[in-house]
């Protein structure tokens, strides 16, 4: 048997086993929004690093902890990990088909709570771990982890922790959390991220609502002052209206653009799995939809509350107001920037009434291209996948690989067992185990030839 | 002892009674806009009225039953008292002090939803047939109710049932739902009420919602689309922008002027009431900000749906959104063709995307104010309060008076045990129990007085 085969068959005879890990973490909520499930879910992370002979710490921070894990290896470089043990709220519940916490497998799939994003990538590295030191008794190379609490909430502390631990993070290369095949199934590389400005708009008027009979008539309506403050921050066309907000907005360059070209068009795609019936710029697919996906920046309403929201009528003129706005960065714009953008375009336009709540934000950053750990991620796809990873320049998703990227100055590359039916922070959350299986091997043979990458 | 004073002192007898029959209608549940308890509320109040040998009826319509209920009395004149048994729903629950149907007096006062809107009055009402049945064994006239269950969530089915029932309720005059006494403690006269057009905005933009680093960039976002469309509806100098919308307003007379100087200035007591730190069009009380009130229509937002409304961030692209939005109408607009400018006028902006659900809507109607009713009901007040009504020529606020007014062709004034800080539509919902033992006596009065008009 070759070595590749040795492991595909080590992973099968232990997968029962991992499969049960992972139930057993997606059985822990760990809401990092709602601050549920925090402490008991980074303490059963450390406790399965631990069963692996790692060297595991879980470390304080301002919000919740870090578990840090090392275990070194045969040769003298160092892999790190980045996960996170914290998942995205469950709600809407009644739109789930079973229990968000209470892990099912149907027709092939684990149904769950972040059993995709991010508890399957962290129990699919663990299964490589265990697969390689079951044929070899040992690690090809150094391992760190580091697997922090607040992913979901935009990584608050996460750059501080970095930066107050350089020595302890020191490393060759970083596997980032996520990855996976696209919709036809190719495995694709995401070789950056976008940036993230997460910030809550919140009004109030009145110490109480009133009749609208009466409020209606003559007292500031939190509703509208909302409404009105909204409006001014994107236009119809999709024009962000925040002074300055386009400057450090960096194009993407031709060799990006001939990337997005390799792309296959996934707009058919999404109008079937999200139900759309247009596009935004009255886009119709292809290399220009992803351009629109990945490089330029945004500004979402995610959330909207105000008075009355039952069935029926209440007339009731409301006191408070409030939205959950998120603006998605791109290289070079500068998440705290965007805050005090958002201020001062409020002030400009009158709206000294509404404030702002800073939920949490990351900045964009992206790897090189021709990097050799990217090259390799890449490559070793191959054998598992039978084709390469596809290259997308950038995800359109966020997450905190700036400090990994800019202080710790490592090459940052992406691979794992998502695919775009996963619905991620979505109800039915759910991981194809065969990906699974697929991320394992991928893993494993990532470490491998990363063992024998020269210095 | 005088008549007043026989009728004082039987009204203080049997208070305990009347209470008690308060708390047992207040305990039971009649929320229209949820639909819940409305059956058993109708039977409790056709019970109430049955014990008072009223011939009562529960009568069905394509909405929650009105109950019907007539005696006759000594003399061949009919007085039909206007009420409704639905309440408000109670939300917010938390800001409550005591639960909403579980009656409690604290300090003077009875607090639960619904107790003074409108089932005190309900009550209210029927203890001024107790004190006169049991004074002079019989009604000084014919006594009709008109009792339905639909108010709260805009009278959808009256007007047709009063077009439907003009020999059943023909009558001389009407007492309506509600009035009571301003923050001087001053009993008020409201010779007329606003009209009404209650609607929900709904938009669906996606089959489901989607992570924002991906729909939020390229899929129309449901919360964006309704906050676009609600900004063309009102502009913050709050000039409501229906193409037509201000066609039909009567402007206020002279003579309504003259009633609005005649006013107590409100601000002062609005500001403390309501925590409000400034009147809309730069307002600042008086006359003025009592025109605003009454003779302006207007358009609320009552309340905001969309996306994650949790604590903390969710970046979730949302599918759907919605809000309910109340206009106010003033004689002589019209609630149907209101909800058709809406329509017209979103088709117009390029909002055919946003649906409109209409929750129910009356006209605006006003009485004559020389009519001879509502002189007795502004004059028989003077020996209870003290003083006569001041007349203030229109509510803020909205009831299906119309029909009667414009149907049936009676005169409708007001009286009841109202004031400025019950909390309708609001948590902690509360009546004083003297004003509750007035508005007994000035009704008994009110009946009296009618038995011995000319015809």
């Amino acid at each position: 048997m070759t070595d590749h085969n040795i492991i595909q068959k080590q992973i099968r005879t232990q997968l029962d086993s991992s499969l049960a890990d992972l139930r057993r973490l997606c059985s822990q909520p760990s809401i990092a929004a709602q601050g549920l499930g925090m402490n008991e879910c980074a303490g059963l992370v450390a406790e399965l690093l631990e069963a692996r002979g790692f060297d595991t710490r879980i470390m304080p921070t301002r919000g919740f902890p870090v578990v840090f894990a090392e275990r070194s290896g045969r040769e003298d470089r160092t892999l790190l990990f980045y996960n996170h043990y914290d998942v995205q709220p469950p709600e809407p519940l009644d739109l789930w088909d079973s229990e968000p916490f209470e892990p099912e497998i149907r027709g092939g799939k684990m149904y769950a709570r972040g059993v995709s994003d991010d508890k399957g990538h962290i129990i699919s590295r663990l299964a490589t771990i265990d697969a390689l030191l079951s044929i070899e008794g040992e690690l090809p190379c150094n391992v760190k982890f580091v697997i922090e609490g607040e992913e979901e909430i935009g990584s608050l502390n996460l750059p501080e922790f970095v930066k107050m631990n350089h020595e302890l993070l020191s490393a060759d290369a970083c596997l980032w959390e996520f990855g996976g095949v696209d919709h036809e199934g190719v495995p694709v590389q995401y070789a950056g991220l976008r940036g993230d400005s997460y910030v809550e708009l919140s009004v109030q008027t009145a110490s109480r609502d009133s009749h609208s009979g009466l409020g209606g008539s003559i007292f500031p309506n939190a509703a509208w002052r909302l409404v009105w403050a909204l409006n001014t921050l994107k236009s119809p066309d999709e024009t962000i209206n925040l002074p300055g907000f386009y400057d450090r907005v960096k194009h993407p360059t031709e060799r990006d653009l001939a990337l997005l070209s390799d792309l296959p068009d996934m707009a058919d795609s999404y109008r079937e799995i999200y139900g759309v019936q247009r596009f935004l710029k009255d886009l119709e697919g292809g290399p220009e939809l992803e351009r629109e996906a990945i490089f330029s920046p945004t500004c979402t309403i995610c959330g909207l509350t105000s008075g009355y929201q039952g069935p029926g009528s209440k007339t009731v003129m409301p006191a408070r107001a409030s939205a959950k706005v998120d603006f998605r960065l791109v290289p070079d714009q500068d998440a705290d920037e965007v805050v005090l953008m958002l201020r001062n375009h409020l002030d400009e336009n009158g709206f000294h009434d509404i404030e702002i709540t800073y939920l949490g934000g990351e900045n964009p950053a992206r790897t090189d291209l021709d990097d050799p750990f990217l090259k390799l991620v890449v490559e070793t796809a191959e054998p598992v996948y039978g084709r390469a990873q596809r290259v997308v320049p950038m995800s359109g998703g966020s997450g905190p690989n700036y400090p990994f990227i800019h202080d710790l100055k490592l090459p940052v590359a992406t691979a794992g067992l998502g695919y775009p039916e996963g619905n991620v922070h979505a109800p039915n959350e759910n991981m194809v185990i065969d990906y699974f299986i697929k991320a394992v091997e991928h893993t494993a043979l990532i470490l491998q030839g990363f063992s024998r990458m020269p210095d």
